[in-house]
């Protein structure tokens, strides 16, 4: 049995790593930590929990979180996971953190979209936790920086085609709409039920901060520089994101050219679902799941590609992935503990 | 291991089971029928199980049914489950049946709320399939009538009051609140989202069929005839039953023998989580699961209990209930495939 | 043109008076006060009113409120109001109150559910302000007690029972359903759009404080004494409260008197409309008016009355019925700036 | 008085213009038809109505619809309009039609995104009832071809853009969020409620038959041909469109310019409010009204403009914008009747 702990347990993503955790065949969950609810029951503050976890949540500190523990997931904000992260390690254990600190490559980057980075000898070698592009980076990895749930929306999407150089990299937008769950459990007025519901809108347009980790990872698959413009909405939804990608694709590229990209480069991916040509996916079919199913069509009028990609924000956009990473990094089978069926309706 | 087929396979009801059984470790599920979609396949039909499931819908045949079958869950409306249930029985397989159509002993009292009974003969070897209450009776049972929605929200509350007759049962009130899923998969202008989206509605008042199974089984508790006002709504979500149920206290009951009641009615029942006294249950807290939690208050003012209990009515109201009866008629343990977490959130 | 003010403008109910004052034909809104929102413009904070009100938030001081005023509403937190209300009394202007402290007459059963009442003689000239119930007393008042949302969604569908006997009163339940709307603008964990779309639950059975002024209000009506049990509950709505009131009926009561009994009780009510026996209203029918509509339905095998009844809890519940007391305490129809048809869907 | 007529009036945009209808100071509703609720009252239908307007729904034929009518609104499906409308206009009476038989000018584009045009003599002489961009000719006209919701919410922000030449035509695309009221009333899994809630999905992506007259309208105003990649998605709300509007910036176009573009282009219009550069709109803000809120932001990096649009689809998408039409054509200013604040929350 693997001992995980979780720092920063108390917010949706926390809670959905304890959720798939308590019931994965070969992990023991040792350790759930929060500053502000140390002390409590998780069951008192989850009821849902009750007789799934006995646990009792603990302060955030790197000797609670190491004492029990062969790997820790950090669901911290950014910035507060990079002050964590050097302790874990130091201390042996593997570390898959779910906050920006470690997706970057580039401290630069990450300084013009957030702030100086503390420790930047370590963005080396950590590995983004993005299966289908890292499986092999990942499996002997000692950090993986779990990527963005927009990200990982967006970068399963394009990839096929930008690494087959189908599209045109400068055409490149992607049109989100996310869940409220995405915002966190955090109270504000933005996520109250009544501004909300019966509402859509859309927000930090064009200068959302996951757009670097896209670019960066678009860029490596393209071989050459890619600019997103990408634009976020928020659905009246609690889980789920669907991205629309818009690219014009190159000269004489076909249909069947398209399809092709896609179906060779997830052969191997049992978390991703083709639709195939014209038909596409809803939020709904994925939800409480790991898969990220996607759908393309061809406005041929403009020579335009649309594909569509539909993830469980909480689950593949956060912690299913995250699982997923552990598995991979603990030599288990990638699917473990994730294989279920999605919630439905 | 167990291998089982369902009848009516395509509202959800019948995915639901599709859904709990495709992850079963000790079942094979075999055979999935429905009329309308005979010769789709599931994953065409419900995208979401793409890669769980590969069956084909066939005809709704007893012949389709028991070819590969020890156990078949009929998921039909009521009256074609009773042209079918017989059938089933004769060829030598288990039936649970999620009708209403096995749930009352009295075949006069079946007439008075839906209409003449055809197969009267078998109501005496049906039994009513809520666990908490026939446990023993289940495992020898060849025909199992599975609880409806709103009954095993309210039974469940009310039944150890009625058993230490703590209650005035000409008393008794049960207000329940429904999600869409109980209107079913079928169209209509009642379950149009714009029609229930922002609304909220009663319906059936006083004349809801699910009325004389509650009685049937309260008065078997109670020793004596139990006459409920039954009140249904409808919720503009799509899961989730809370039911609140009124009923004066008798004379010197006091508060610790309520407590005491419910403690050791559910002693050894892993699917009922007691919430306590004062503390009351959200639907949400149970999502996706078989649990049925209970939390009660009294009004001192005017010696009133409220005792509220919230289910999945998916799960707990119908096909969860529905393998957990399996489980029992098969020598399972009772969770099996079943002691997941709630969906959160 | 009549000249009112709003103290505590910002939150959902003052934001309900703003939008329904903006176009009365004989009110001019001359000031609206936030303590917290002093000094920003109406338009920025709500943009939907872009066009339709250039007012800026002010201090909230009676020296503000009184300046261009005939007439204040108050939409100030309980205990807030007392404070104010005298103060503005005393420089002439009427005052119409949504706050719960000028609704009891007796200032023990205030300080029993609240705390201690600071001016407690100005209770008995403030009038409650149910127009079905006090219309006569509410023309020439100078202080009137808005009613809670509640209380008007319980008092409405009772008071022809009471007033003429036909209910025991001691079997009087009141199972209320409400939109989130009705806990305020303010944020909290149990606002979360997450925590309750697609949820529903009780909450503060048995000890909510608005049952006092829904007891004085029927006990008034009975001649003796009527205690309550009354539950409210949560709906993943924004607006609408539905109350489903139960009662036993008298001996040789008959359908027909009650039925004359609500046709009596409400022939000259403009915002009560009747569905009649056996047609029960759903609370889209009323959303964004001033409207109450009722149905009843009788269970005869208890001989138990079951009435629904459905408001807008911000404008029948709050605003609407603001607006509606100041039109008779001007000597204006009752009806003007609220005759509109309800929002659909 | 104004006497008008609606035809086809059971749906959700017939109930808007009777909504509006009925308060509308200069008009009087004489008759409404509808094939499939003839002989039903209205407030039977709608119970939101009851005294609010007591029409019975009649037969659709021309005789009924002309005989006390200086006006018709025909609210029909597309095909059945085209039957309907040369017989109101011989017969004297004005006609507002809401479906797409007359929006298009060029019968070989109807036939190719439609079906052969019955009527193609109609098609000049019907002038397409964007206020905005063609009032003078609305004022005169006799038929007016009332544009579509997903058209409004696309051609108002893009209008000031193209007619300036300010952004490159080819790269125009508009990825466009509508409610579910745009479905119509009309029953079907796609709109059951438990299909819609908590799920988000793209649908006709690049084949909308909104698609040629929104190319119609901007390449009128562009002086080019312009062709539009469009995506409509489905939101779980009942009312709204968002529409992100996405194009290159043409060469040395100023932030200064975007912004005065649309200040000049929407001067004297009463129902467009923009919001101006870098502030985003919700549907929520426009919801019950007939404004279209527009805002706009450029990502510099890529020199890519996003402007964002919403309006209520019912009221600016169809009934308001009708009845704007309306005002027009009969003289009366733009707002009569449309004048009110939206619905909040």
């Amino acid at each position: 049995m693997l001992r995980v702990a979780i720092a920063g347990a108390s917010g949706y993503t926390g809670f959905e790593l304890i959720r798939i955790l308590s019931h994965h065949p070969q992990v023991e969950l040792t350790t759930i930590t929060s500053r502000v609810q140390a002390g409590q029951r998780l069951d008192a503050f989850y009821p849902a929990m009750k007789g799934h976890c006995e646990l009792v949540f603990e302060n955030t500190t790197p000797e609670v979180l190491t004492a029990n523990a062969d790997l820790v997931f950090t669901a911290l904000p950014h910035q507060a996971a990079m002050d964590f992260v050097p302790n874990l390690l130091e201390r042996g254990v593997k570390v898959i953190d779910l906050s920006a600190d470690y997706r970057l490559k580039d401290p630069l980057v990450y300084e013009a979209w957030y702030q100086p980075h503390k420790t930047p000898e370590l963005l080396a070698q950590a590995v983004y936790g993005l299966p289908e592009l890292h499986r092999q980076r990942i499996r002997p990895a000692r950090l993986v920086a779990n990527p963005g749930c927009y990200p990982t929306s967006i970068i399963l999407p394009s990839a096929p085609l930008l690494q087959k150089a189908l599209i045109d990299p400068k055409t490149l937008i992607a049109d989100s709409k996310s869940g409220v769950t995405g915002a966190g459990r955090g109270v504000s007025l933005a996520v109250h039920f009544c501004e909300v519901s019966d509402s859509f809108k859309a927000y930090k347009v064009a200068e959302h901060r996951h757009t670097p980790e896209i670019e960066q990872e678009l860029s490596g698959l393209a071989g050459e520089p890619v600019c997103l413009t990408f634009t976020p909405h928020l659905v009246p939804m609690s889980r789920g994101i669907l991205s629309t990608v818009y690219a014009t694709l190159r000269e004489e590229v076909t249909l069947d050219r398209i399809d092709e990209a896609f179906a060779s480069f997830y052969r191997d991916a049992p978390f991703v679902r083709l639709c195939g040509r014209g038909e596409l996916p809803t939020t709904l079919q994925v939800r409480g799941s790991n898969y990220c199913d996607i759908g393309w069509r061809v406005d041929e009028r403009n020579r335009r590609l649309i594909v569509v990609s539909v993830i469980d924000n909480l689950t593949r956009g956060a912690s299913g992935q995250a699982v997923c990473n552990m598995n991979l990094m603990s030599g288990m089978p990638e699917e473990l503990g994730l294989d279920y069926a999605p919630w439905q309706p």
